[in-house]
């Protein structure tokens, strides 16, 4: 394969070699030819892609960033674009589709071939985030009864090439799914063998409308290459591949990472500044509004620090040592819930676990810390105030950090929008709270 | 394939019906007997794996969670252990090996198949997070001129199922990789060909020394399900197939997640509590560290905190804001970096854009904050304070949150580890010292 990087493309485009850089470049392997483009001016992404060759021009185009992409679509002649769309995957062309302006999805759902714009309309009816949403329907499923050789001669007429085809699936009359082989399985059965003959013991498979989460964890579970997708009456409807599933993960990963901090899905390293700003800004009010109450908690106590300025010196350490030790439990209990190890089982044994680790926490650290204040300060009932104040502030870190998420889930809200906003504010609250109420009883 | 609760079990195991439970569990899907093992007491779980036969035990024990594979391989007798370590792929038994004590791992190298421990003091060598730590040495690889059905009874002698073969290797006479077919490329050759023609135009391996995140970056560009794995002089040593990958893609987007917040990776849901606590202690103490910096920044303004208390008062607002607004920018960038999105390329412009959303919404949340105070205080240059320090906070917090992790990448520490902690008392310190300077100036 054709090794070719971004200075070398640039180069050749700088020095006007085009045609030169059309062999190269259609040389290459779509996933570097698509890293290439991603990293071009918008200008150059344009030229670059007009170079591709059909087959990599409809491999790159569902590979490219979001932004990117667009810009190739605004400038790519509807004409290509038909041609592009007939030559993908009808799961990635149900995705490109899915994703246009309606003219000019409708305007290409009626120039392509007819049976891939069937396909398409079907495919667009299903949830984005499903397993229906997933799913292609290029597969390879053969009756129960077929004999060995009418299989091989069925997979030679019905592919083009034989690429990524790797299981068949067995199916009866009503093309209901029976079952599925490894395509190994033909090289090495006796000629009069059935299809129904080679099918495994075992065949998982995935309700259409199942969520793309879930489906996410039928791979893992099972380590699955490939899932048959069927409908509520065991209909074969279309397949699975793993590839996607990996870009699911990554992109639910990244989706757990951004709810813990108030981000949404599109906010990303090359999303415009002001889309950024606009998408940060709600989540920014609501912090504005948890910072404003506890600030007032903190005000219910302004006579206590005025007569004692200490008191404001010393309270970020309680509030700060609670707010990372609650985000702490908060991802061990999200990340326990994301991979589906957090079951009704073992729930109520994880959250006293983690009460017991932020109480125990607490007593060691506000122990150094209560030392620190009376060799600092000389004042032991300041120490013993701070030291009893974390302890109280950890112990509450270890409730709201594990028994938020895991409420959050029971009431099938997504565990990680239990974000550090909401747990900070309560260890905010919390550790204002005791230790300026501690003081003014105490001091 | 029978489909078998963790309910019922436990109902067979108390009313003692063990041979039934046998017969049923034996029948379920190894991903489903993991599952269901995970969640019993321990004498039930040694009880259970005690009646699956072979084949499933080897599946089974490498899927279990870590605390529960101890328990078990503590209880069940030596010659079972040798028994089920025969069983296993070479990649699963050598992970297995790996987290023995070293009696116990010596033990069953002597008392295993030679051809199997050979191959298992072989991987033992690469590093557990490379692609030789990832890699199975089961593969079909065949000389380059042998003609089609000599490729195919290669096959049929050299598995024993046909399970995840998948793809064949091509190697000259020195074992050195060619290239590679899809096994359905074999259905549809003519009798004539050789292996050489039947293979793929592009071929992606990788060293066997290359890190599995890098690994596992090949995986998704390039949309794979095996990848050949060779060394420096491109003799191939192995395969590893995705659904090894989905590990280490969980694995990492766990301890990206976990590193944010100062959590180790071993620190699970059901790390027993003492675990836990000495897991969390060291990062808890830096905390207290940066938590007393804060501190004494804030002790650098105590006398003007005494004459104007209502400054103790409002100064989580700005502390709140900017470390929340620094971590999100971090979470974008480190993801960014982790999806490897963010290149050499790109790095200066993330980085503007970070600190020009993180200004603009200083701006536009310092303005709210600045009326507020305003409205509820009614002194207008209280209000001004408030809004120009969190407008610098919010410039620090962007500035901080992405050049960090940036600068981590580049001197190859792993940038996760600009972990909130360290954003967090960088835009603590910002945010108190403008706010209190500004006050002191200014009021």
């Amino acid at each position: 394969m054709k090794q070719f990087t971004l200075n070398q493309t640039v180069k050749l485009i700088e020095q006007n070699k085009i045609t030169l850089l059309k062999n190269e470049i259609n040389r290459c392997h779509s996933g570097d030819i698509s890293q290439i483009i991603n990293n071009l001016s918008e200008e150059y992404q344009i030229l670059v892609f007009k170079l591709l060759n059909l087959e990599n021009a409809a491999d790159v185009l569902h590979e490219l960033y979001d932004e990117v992409r667009e810009n190739i679509i605004e400038n790519t002649p509807q004409k290509n674009l038909f041609n592009i769309v007939d030559e993908m995957d009808s799961d990635e062309a149900t995705d490109l589709v899915s994703e246009l302006e309606e003219d000019l999805a409708d305007e290409i759902l009626s120039n392509i071939d007819k049976e891939d714009s069937a396909e398409i309309v079907k495919l667009l009816k299903y949830d984005e985030e499903s397993a229906g949403g997933l799913m292609q329907t290029e597969i390879i499923a053969v009756q129960q009864n077929m004999k060995r050789d009418e299989v091989i001669e069925y997979i030679r007429k019905n592919v083009d090439d034989a690429e990524n085809i790797h299981y068949v699936f067995v199916v009866d009359d009503d093309n209901k799914l029976l079952g599925l082989f490894e395509v190994t399985k033909l090289l090495l059965a006796e000629k009069n063998k059935q299809a129904i003959d080679l099918m495994e013991d075992e065949m998982i498979s995935v309700n259409v409308d199942v969520d793309q989460e879930e489906t996410a964890h039928l791979f893992r579970k099972y380590d699955l290459f490939i899932l048959p997708v069927i409908d509520a009456k065991n209909h074969l409807l279309g397949r699975i591949t793993v590839d996607d599933i990996i870009d699911v993960i990554d992109e639910e990963a990244s989706e757990d990472a951004y709810k813990m901090v108030g981000l949404e899905n599109e906010d990303r390293v090359f999303t415009t500044p002001l889309n950024s700003v606009k998408k940060r800004l709600p989540w920014l009010s609501l912090n504005l509004f948890t910072a404003l109450l506890v600030s007032s908690v903190v005000g219910v106590f302004q006579q206590t620090i005025e007569n004692l300025s200490i008191l404001a010196v010393l309270m970020p350490i309680v509030a700060g040592l609670g707010g990372n030790s609650g985000t702490q439990t908060l991802t061990v209990i999200t990340r326990g819930i994301a991979l589906g190890e957090l079951t009704i089982h073992n729930t109520s044994k994880a959250i006293l676990k983690e009460i017991t680790v932020g109480t125990i926490n607490g007593i060691i650290v506000g122990s150094a810390a209560m030392l620190m204040a009376y060799l600092l300060k000389g004042d032991i009932m300041l120490g013993v105030v701070l030291g009893v104040a974390m302890i109280c502030n950890m112990f509450i870190a270890g409730l709201v950090g594990s028994i938020i998420p895991v409420v959050m889930k029971l009431l099938k809200i997504d565990p990680a929008l239990a974000s550090s906003v909401i747990i900070t504010m309560l260890t905010d609250i919390g550790g204002f709270a005791s230790f300026l109420g501690l003081a003014t009883l105490l001091l």
